[in-house]
């Protein structure tokens, strides 16, 4: 057992999991991606692993394309932005039909911890999450406020949970 | 540019916008509408023009009918009534399939406001928004409390964000 | 008119309704189904009579089977249990697609209830509720806490109401 | 009794029905509409009155509300037009929403017989029928032969048992 | 091993299945239900053996509960009745959300066939069949013919194929 | 511009297309997948050409993947295999959720023309096809006879149509 598989081994026992991060935005480039920037850090922070990465644009092949790729890598992926009203918003078109169960429990909690945020703005909001077979998959506006809000109230204390129940057998 | 364009041009200046609305039941009239007064008090109040108003029975084509017809000449629609348990509830199941892109939020978040207010009962309303092509459609109970509170704390506020929103390209 | 049909008619009277209990499991036998038996405690407390009881694997026919026939017998329908995230839990599955009506607020104030005594965890869950034709059926997860939480703050104080909206004509 | 009552009562008897026509197309005028000048041929050639006529752009809400709108006046309605599979082509995801009841078969015999005389480019069309509440909605492709074959091998032998059926109580 | 198993093991030895048969109307008996009548004759003539039979009214949780019982004792399950366009034909809503796979080709092909035989009258009929788990369920016109042309030509020619398949893992 | 721009330019000008082709199949390899190579001769002897082939198991994700991941790079993508009635059968199950637009008439128009090969097992077919974006999509059974019938009478008739109307604008 090399080095490599120790750190796997260690960082396994302690609950690491292996994350995408997928920014759907028609401008943004790595640089200027700074939500998915905050995801990045936020993830890391906890302790799991970001494994990949895509800017993608504002649409439905181009985003379910990079999640459906990156669920064979990684145990859970992270959408954000095209989850508003505009007709160019459909991230949760491309990724609700994905889902082999939905979390439905997710957006609303989202939406209502907004709420107590951001007031009734929080109602623009269409995130969701659910199981895509083995792999947890969310969607999360584009902005670093619901971003943060979502990360660390939500996705971060459950994502352990998660991850083993959409695993058991 | 005549009076009219002026005065046309100052309220779409000050956001002003343009609403119909569609009160269901099958016992009502224009005089013992009550929700129905309330809501048109409440829109004008806040700057907006009710340019279209209907009173139309439990019927699912009746409903469906009255807000396509509405939805060609104003901006959003709000539909009041017939959102309950009942087997003649029927304004969910008209309006629900018109929508292009679902505000999931709406129902969850005057469900939640409305807990507040009346607690349990508050499980009992199917409210729902959505856009229909480029308007607005709300579906709220028909009593002038669950009309006030959607009206005043998430319509209202929202609304011009909405209607914005829908029309992007 | 005999004792038994006095009793009904004084049982009636003040409201007392009959519900069916399903709990679905595995592994539970009528000893040690605590949630299936706090419910009878609480649904007994509440004046109501339970008529009918079963613990059914987590396989969608089976707990549809006994929905549909408790369904025949009584005037609500509590399930218990299978309504996680892990592929075994099929609870939803197996009950969403008997809804004539689904009450959408339940799943959603169950989880905003559950949110204030468990925090986020209160994600996991996929709670719903609905009408089966003339009949209330309530699904819920197979914890004790759970079953408190709904039964007490939702069902209880909301079930004569439910019931008689959907016998309405 | 006048007589356009006696008129319109002698039509009744002999099962004269009221229908409307709706042409789905960008570029068509009354003048060059060649499908629906035929479809209006058909139908009054075969003893019923086309009460309303309208040329509509490609777009799912004017469609829709043609629909709804003339099927508040006649018996039946025929859009044709916009079945392909082109991404302009929505006249499907306009009508089947409003299906009551859709007739699976009609979009099934029509290719079949499609089948017959074109060969397999029949496979293009989504065709498609359905009940709207009391009046039956057809959705032809938009040109000649296809308006011919819908209407009288499947429409017109049929139209009076499907009206009375979706009427009956 | 008695002489009872000694029948069983023969029968299923040559490819014996047990059947459920469930009339749907509001008018039949047990005497006058002319086309369960013929079911039954096909089904045994063909060495099968109808172990379940009932008439039920024209209603969703009527239909779906004699359905869902007889799934429990049977290999398949036979409606007839209610599959057409009349208001009170809902056995299609009935059984259509038990589907854990339909069986689309099905009604298309009884369709097909149908035409052949009665022309475009076919196109009223909503037959319908899938898998209810490892059960097969097929929904028939009430008509003594539609009956017989689709148990002679399509049921008893695949059922033991259909029964195989839906069972394997 | 060099040779191979040059060879490209010849055959788009003829109309060749690119396609991909994914077996499904927990047992097959590429010596064994004998429909697979039917499948590529038949493309290519039509003169498109097979730009993208794999073999994937029965599950889910993995058809998924390997659609989404072709659909990238190529025309048009033939699944065969997993469209029976078998639990383990779940091509439509992966690929009907992708299509932006379902071509109703190919599984019914392969269900009608098997019918007249092979009689009523044709109803045990569930192949199905539709447009996933620019991209056309094709399920069909792993047999070789329904590959050269589904190819040969459906699918290379009609691919450049298929093609060249998605993506219109």
């Amino acid at each position: 057992m090399g080095v490599h598989d120790h750190k796997e081994e260690a960082a396994r026992a302690v609950g690491q999991l292996t994350a995408g991060i997928v920014t759907v935005s028609d401008t943004r480039t790595a640089e200027t991606d700074e939500s998915g920037q905050l995801l990045r850090e936020l993830l890391t922070g906890a302790g799991h692993r970001v494994e990949a990465y895509a800017i993608v644009p504002d649409e439905v092949e181009a985003i379910r394309s990079a999640v459906v790729r990156f669920a064979e890598r990684v145990d859970f992926v992270v959408v954000n932005g095209g989850t508003g009203m505009t007709p160019r918003d459909v991230t949760i078109e491309a990724c609700r039909p994905l889902f082999s169960k939905e979390l439905e429990g997710f957006g609303e909690l989202f939406r209502m911890l907004s709420y107590q945020e951001i007031g009734s703005a929080a109602v623009m909001s269409r995130a969701a999450a659910g199981a895509v077979g083995r792999v947890m998959l969310f969607c999360l506006p584009g902005s670093k406020g619901a971003v943060r809000l979502a990360t660390e109230r939500l996705i971060l204390p459950e994502i352990r949970h998660l991850v083993s129940h959409i695993r058991k057998r």
